[in-house]
């Protein structure tokens, strides 16, 4: 303590004395200590951070969250934030959240189920205000998010799952999408590098392609599945290059397995596209920088964010559900064929 | 409510009524509702859950928080989780801090330091146990932290922060290892693309690229700068493709930069390492599956995290603060002209 006549005990200092010492209202004194929601001028800063510093002042959040009910703060459970995409999600989660004043708990599961249920039980304990989930599989056990009585979201969710806010995209639209431009480019013997943890689920992707197979008469190609990662898609790749009948075209049900196919295509040191070409699903940044660049089904990522933050945090209390389906966007470049001028 | 002879009011409902009611422990009640730290019989986990489904039983962690004078968790601020760096970097602080039984805060500063700034203050405020600051800055600002007096690790800061621990690499030595490969390749001309944000520190990595230059008796290449990203690496990539010196290597400052670099020299026509060769800075996922897989100076991003968290939750009040310095790893792949077998 540097100044004898401020009071000692730091426990006893509230804001208001911050406020007075400071020449300030207890608003200002607020917006300083949660950086916002208004903006302070850069003196009147100043003299507040003066103010706690001199009186030691420190702000009860856990008094407050008693008083409020209420913690501002929300749980997100992901597989894995490691995967490019997710940590696109958590990003755009995270900024939507502080949007609206809340901080944000992070949990990963590591692609492992127990894992997952330990995450959501343990921001339960913590009495989060709510919980964005994005499940390590198709049809989660949501027993665990029922029992906590904490409102959650499901994202980067695309099936039905009756109680709960849901947002996705549309898969087999985009799936269906990327397959018909491959076809468009003359391929008839186009396979699937399909992701697991899909359990008994039947996935959009891999429907997506089925469909725009038959609709063009075409037979169906072979189909390999891996984890979603660029390892999964590494192997699936040297597969299907080892096949009897080699695909003239792949695609891959992520990005990442995309990433990995394309170095099992490399090193048999064939060419991209000319003698395989590729199409993934995700518009990951990765998508954009691997060589070639890949033609992509790109997901909403922060649209998808935002909207499962604010049914998750606006959404009244007994209203029905709802399921947010978003549409994809096909990103054309390189891998599928197609030579776009470079800037 | 299903069963009429519970209580009604869920607020008056106390882990004690859960255990009564299970015929358990409250030890085992606690492990239930907290995932943990030891593991319940399956069949015990049911008879609890129901219980606490039955009684409505809601733990109370703001209660709890002002009991303990903790809410168990701590924050994480760094530059941009969509960095595959930065995000592995979180995922193993999460993961150290949940093996103490901490929650993770997760904050993102968009490479802002205003944002930063505001994000420190912003988990003071929440009176987070601690911060793992990854700062956007070389030197960062660490009044904030002072002010919070809140326990602060710094995290991939290489450089002494009197008064804080902190955790890092080598950033000269391991530059030095990469450039010194570069130059066993026979290369004379190799330049630097290096990253910003560096303000008026000379960063260890342009250190460790020039002595490494000095001690083989070779001239300086070029330097250019751009930020630590994919974008910024095809940015600084075009402008040493267009030099009137076009170097035959290149040493960049991170797998992101580089991965920018490596799809400006395809673009170019030209072949990798046999025209340029490429080296880099981190060790990411990302930089064993672009294509080719990159030479790269690993940082060893888990080791790293677990050492921040212990120290930020195991150091002792009033300890002298630590500095610790990781050596880093050289893993050479193919971008450098090292043609290694596949298995």
């Amino acid at each position: 303590m540097t100044t004898p006549a401020v009071p000692a005990q730091r426990s006893q200092v509230t804001r208001k004395d911050v406020a007075r010492y400071a020449g300030v209202s207890t608003a200002v004194v607020s917006y300083v200590v949660n950086g916002g929601p208004k903006n302070v001028a850069p003196a009147t800063e100043a003299k507040v951070q003066e103010a706690i510093r001199l009186l030691g002042y420190r702000p009860n959040a856990a008094a407050r969250a008693l008083k409020l009910g209420s913690s501002e703060t929300i749980g997100l459970v992901i597989p894995d934030n490691s995967n490019p995409f997710f940590s696109l999600l958590a990003h755009a989660v995270e900024d939507a959240a502080a949007e609206l004043g809340y901080a944000l708990v992070l949990t990963n599961s590591a692609g492992n189920l127990a894992k997952e249920r330990r995450n959501i039980r343990n921001l339960a304990a913590r009495q989060v205000d709510g919980v964005v989930l994005s499940s390590v599989l198709m049809e989660p056990d949501l027993a665990d998010l029922e029992a906590a009585e904490i409102p959650a979201v499901l994202l980067n969710h695309s099936a039905d799952a009756p109680g709960f806010n849901s947002v996705g995209v549309d898969l087999a639209a985009g799936a269906k999408s990327a397959v018909e431009h491959l076809i468009s480019h003359g391929h008839t013997n186009i396979a699937l590098a399909m992701g697991t943890n899909t359990g008994n689920y039947f996935d959009g992707r891999e429907q997506g392609w089925l469909q725009a197979l038959a609709e063009a008469g075409l037979p169906e190609g072979s189909i390999v599945r891996s984890p979603f990662t660029r390892d999964g898609g590494y192997a699936s790749g040297r597969r299907l290059l080892a096949a009897a009948s080699r695909p003239t075209a792949i695609f891959a049900s992520s990005d990442m397995q995309a990433v990995g196919i394309l170095r099992a295509i490399h090193e048999a040191g064939l060419s991209i596209p000319d003698d395989i070409a590729v199409a993934s699903f995700d518009g990951s940044a990765e998508s954009e920088y691997c060589w070639p660049p890949l033609t992509t089904v790109q997901q909403p990522a922060q649209a998808m964010a935002e909207a499962a933050v604010r049914a998750l945090l606006q959404t009244p209390r007994g209203h029905e559900p709802e399921h947010l389906i978003f549409p994809t966007e096909l990103l054309v470049r390189r891998s599928c064929g197609c030579e776009k001028p470079f800037a």
